[in-house]
């Protein structure tokens, strides 16, 4: 999408042909950075430390670095260590997961001599084929913006709140979340978008607000508690989520705080949508607060917190007293009861396991 | 309740018999402040700019306010002028009006040569009546967590989740959802507090965290997103909030966020209980959600952040683009259907007009 309107992308493959490059997202919305990785070592820096973060982006980074590395040595023991290396970086991302294997499973039957061209050509299959799902994304949800719309004055903006950042920086371009709003203001819709800060990492206020900037939609940043108050006020019209993981019942793991808005969307009638890419679905998990681990984070990120200060320079505060230990889970687990609805690229399935299959049948074994 | 060792009040008179010193409590948990209040714009400027905050903190402050007012010039006029410019300082907190009108109802009919000295003696009886109230209620909802603890294996802590700053800080000592906390540390019931940071002002991390080092209570902070999560896992026996005002039919109004703890811990059949000193009852409003006005405060307050820079000075950071805007109601509030109990000093009410009834027959008319 747009950033001072010029269209970039989160990532792309340089002229070398091997090195890719990358929005650094650490220094959003203070500094826009561009970094070149052009290693696996870079590749597994830039995922675990969150240079790059958001499941779908993860995963073609993660493919890159396959990429990467079949270029010095594309024998299969090198295949499977780059596979680990990566798979390591993250516990919680599906689609991290999803790309290796697709990545071993396309190089693996290949002699080793094919292998780096073609796991670059793939590479850039899965960035587009992420492309086309968000665009895809984006129609399904902008059909229920467009109902909403109908229901208003004319004028009056569709009211859309989101949590964390499920935007265009998260995915190769679009977002999850994002595609629709973005699909409806270039329908003309009316949108505004409430964004959620996201502690303890503020996703929110530097990345959603930054993309929501850049691309000129009107918004407005609130903190994480403001949300149900903003629901029992007839503020919301919608939620709008990603995941970072959805079980084949239709549970949903999410950016910390998710599940607090689904209960407030759910206690005030307003309608709670969760967009994902079907490779963000993971078949083999039925109950998501009982089976999926959550990762647990550095209490640091909790203490300390990170913005411009005064002299436009980009630094730390410590924000809670010395003594004081944090606790920092990553994630939590929205309950499909919750969901009024997965926005998938095949259309909106009610969040359930039989919901889930009528759209992805060829799941249903 | 300690710091370092010391005992300490958040208000006290000083020997001239006239000023007030505070505890300054914008500079915590980075430096301990202590601040002399000598004229009625001092304290206006203290309640409005938070340098004292807590409901029934700013009343007592308010109190003084006014036996400041009174040295000076104890007529009926300026009762009334200090009466209106303290009663603008902060439009939610009930205790605000309640001790004005406490003040203006004891004084009005005293002749003015005799108002000083009596509004400095009734100043201090609020002061003590607001600290027997909090032993009260600490002693009530101590009875709570004696039932817990003694569910659980001799030395297993339980485990309490707070939001916000309803801890000594917000009153003259003890606090009110902190109280049976420290009651029940003094009685040797193993304690462990999950403390809510508390976006945007973080009174959370800022002050309940500060309290808990102080006095050695253990606890772990956590960002207002993981409290829903916490409770889905199990590691939350019960939650105390404070109150800013409560209406006659036990709705709560509180810091933004506690209705989505409230939601949570409904969900996960964790109790959740308020504690209040009965003046923070407003009588007069049934249906808190449409009745009571939200302060929306600065969006500054969003968008910027206080915190210890790595060479000690406190300093401030933006912490969202420029261009976004932000919105800040301060407080939210939790239909009483969410709340297990109001813990008061007169005993533990069921949240309802019924209930608070039974425990206050005088005000059943």
């Amino acid at each position: 999408m747009k950033v001072a309107n010029q269209h970039y992308r989160t990532i792309w493959l340089n002229e070398d042909g091997q090195s890719v490059d990358i929005i650094d997202q650490r220094w959003l919305p203070h500094e826009f950075r561009i970094v070149t990785l052009k290693t696996v070592a870079d590749v597994a820096t830039a995922i675990r430390d969150m240079w790059v973060r958001g499941a779908p982006l993860i995963g073609v980074t993660a493919a890159y670095g396959i990429a990467i590395a079949m270029v010095s040595d594309p024998g299969d023991e090198n295949l499977e260590k780059t596979w680990n290396e990566l798979n390591e970086t993250r516990p919680t991302a599906i689609n991290l997961r999803w790309a290796l294997n697709e990545m071993k499973t396309f190089l693996a039957p290949l002699s080793p001599d094919r292998r780096a061209d073609a796991a670059y050509r793939r590479a850039a299959e899965i960035a587009e084929e992420d492309i086309e799902l968000n665009r895809r994304i984006g129609q399904n949800g902008l059909e229920i913006i467009r109902k909403i719309a109908a229901g208003k004055e004319p004028g009056e903006p569709v009211n859309i709140l989101t949590h964390c950042n499920a935007g265009w920086l998260a995915t190769v371009d679009y977002g999850t979340a994002t595609a629709p709003i973005y699909l409806a203001t270039e329908e003309g819709i009316p949108v505004h978008v409430y964004v959620d800060e996201t502690r303890p990492r503020n996703q929110g206020a530097q990345l959603t607000a930054w993309e929501m900037v850049g691309h000129g939609v009107p918004h407005t940043l609130i903190v994480d508690n403001a949300g149900g108050h903003m629901m029992q006020h007839g503020k919301i019209d919608m939620v709008i989520v990603g995941t970072d993981r959805t079980t084949s019942q239709g549970d949903v793991c999410n950016k910390i705080g998710t599940y607090l808005k689904a209960l407030a969307a759910k206690d005030n009638n307003v309608p709670f949508y969760v967009a994902l890419p079907s490779p963000t679905i993971d078949w083999t998990v039925s109950d998501g607060v009982v089976e999926i681990p959550i990762e647990e984070r550095d209490e640091d990120e909790v203490s300390f917190i990170q913005g411009k200060a005064g002299d436009g320079s980009v630094s730390r505060l410590r924000i809670s007293p010395e003594g004081t230990p944090a606790s920092n889970p990553a994630f939590d687990v929205t309950p499909a009861r919750l969901i009024t609805g997965l926005i998938t690229e095949r259309g909106v399935a009610p969040a359930s396991g039989e919901g889930l299959r009528a759209l992805f049948p060829e799941r249903a074994h």
